[in-house]
């Protein structure tokens, strides 16, 4: 529940989980409840439409610069990571220390680097160009992507598992936290993307596929997951399965 | 000066801008003592060695992924905007409400998205590979980037510059914020990797252009970019002169 004790409002683009399932997973997991604008019924005053009005009111105060965003109450709050940090001390997906406040925070970030360069690898050239006009460059990025960045990344994650005093489980304190949510997200976006890559190398990061598999079998997530409020994976979001990008283990 | 008391200690790569800008003018329009400790020397303890013993340390409990990060006493933190999310606070560079807090991290969250497209231009395919490998790639990045992107981010600035309802001056509230510090230095990097661009179009953001120039103006800034603590815009940097990239206006 919202601040305002209203449902939260998340606008975000309705066929694919991208940056918005970052969101979702920690409405979910927190059990507030929530409305997803863009997938409502335009004759509700929802749809894609009540989004973009949004987008495009040149009498918003603080506009976002793209979805997703989230309503609560009064206050429009845009970027993921800053939605995340609302909602963290809200739904106790954060330690109660304003230093496990940082540290989550830093490490939504770097989740947040990982993720658009993920995205980058079928789009390296302009996100505006169709992909079919940058296959010979994705397959270029994708090759140092699949080889350097996604070990460089995932051993990060392995080395922070294992550095944190309060718990092996979780990447800070003793709980799950917002992180350790979009971390499952990170490695099922991999995973989808790049099977062969993902399934030669997880002896390289036993902690973090732990605690994927830890996060999956959440009540509330294993709920979700088997919803159809979870959108598939599909080749219009941030993790696209292209095989010719993961031809190589 | 830090909780501590102490001057922070800034670490990030001693040759180049880069992400520890937005830290150094946050810090000097604050008259905050640091030491800009990659650029110190070995022998007191200081230089790149000093940096990469913290990135190397199996001890560490929260490590960074990667530089800059900022000590404040005990407290390690990295990622740029979550630095300048605990600094903002601490030096009267954020407005004191939550929301309004949310709003400067907001921004300064967009301005990172910009700044990682600036330095895609160069380095679309990887960043490990060499600018010389990925040139045809780097000429079609750019020309999207200048055409496209430059003018969606810096319209979007200057439209939040026309509905700040507290002040036309600054992007939020009633002075100037880490957000604010951070534009002037987007504007600085685009000026100097994108000059012909810039020029062409600098009638399409007029309170952007003004906010730069506000921003040099203010005393300690002023100071800091005539001093050789300025560290001059070069070829290995985040914002580059590579002409080729900047052929068309």
């Amino acid at each position: 529940m919202s601040a305002a004790g209203e449902a939260y409002r998340l606008y975000y683009w309705p066929t694919i989980q991208g940056r918005g399932e970052f969101i979702r997973l920690a409405l979910e997991e927190a059990g507030a409840p929530y409305i997803d604008v863009a997938r409502g019924d335009e004759s509700a005053g929802q749809g894609v439409a009540a989004m973009m009005a949004i987008m495009n009111d040149p009498d918003l105060g603080e506009p976002p610069f793209a979805p997703p965003f989230l309503a609560d109450g009064d206050l429009l709050i845009a970027q993921t990571a800053n939605i995340l940090l609302h909602l963290g001390p809200r739904h106790g997906l954060e330690p109660p220390s304003e230093a496990a406040r940082l540290v989550v925070n830093q490490l939504q970030l770097t989740i947040a680097d990982l993720v658009k360069e993920a995205h980058d690898t079928h789009h390296p050239v302009a996100s505006s160009l169709y992909y079919e006009d940058q296959r010979a460059e994705a397959a270029a990025s994708a090759k140092d992507f699949r080889e350097h960045r996604i070990e460089k990344y995932l051993r990060y994650f392995e080395r922070v598992l294992a550095a944190n005093p309060e718990s092996p489980n979780w990447l800070v304190g003793e709980t799950p936290t917002y992180a350790d949510l979009s971390l499952f997200q990170v490695v099922e976006g991999l995973r989808y993307a790049f099977p062969r890559a993902m399934a030669a190398r997880k002896s390289h990061w036993p902690k973090v596929v732990a605690l994927h598999d830890r996060i999956a079998d959440r009540p509330r997530i294993a709920t979700y997951l088997a919803s159809d409020r979870r959108i598939p994976f599909n080749e219009d979001g941030i993790f696209r399965r292209y095989p010719e990008l993961d031809d190589e283990a």
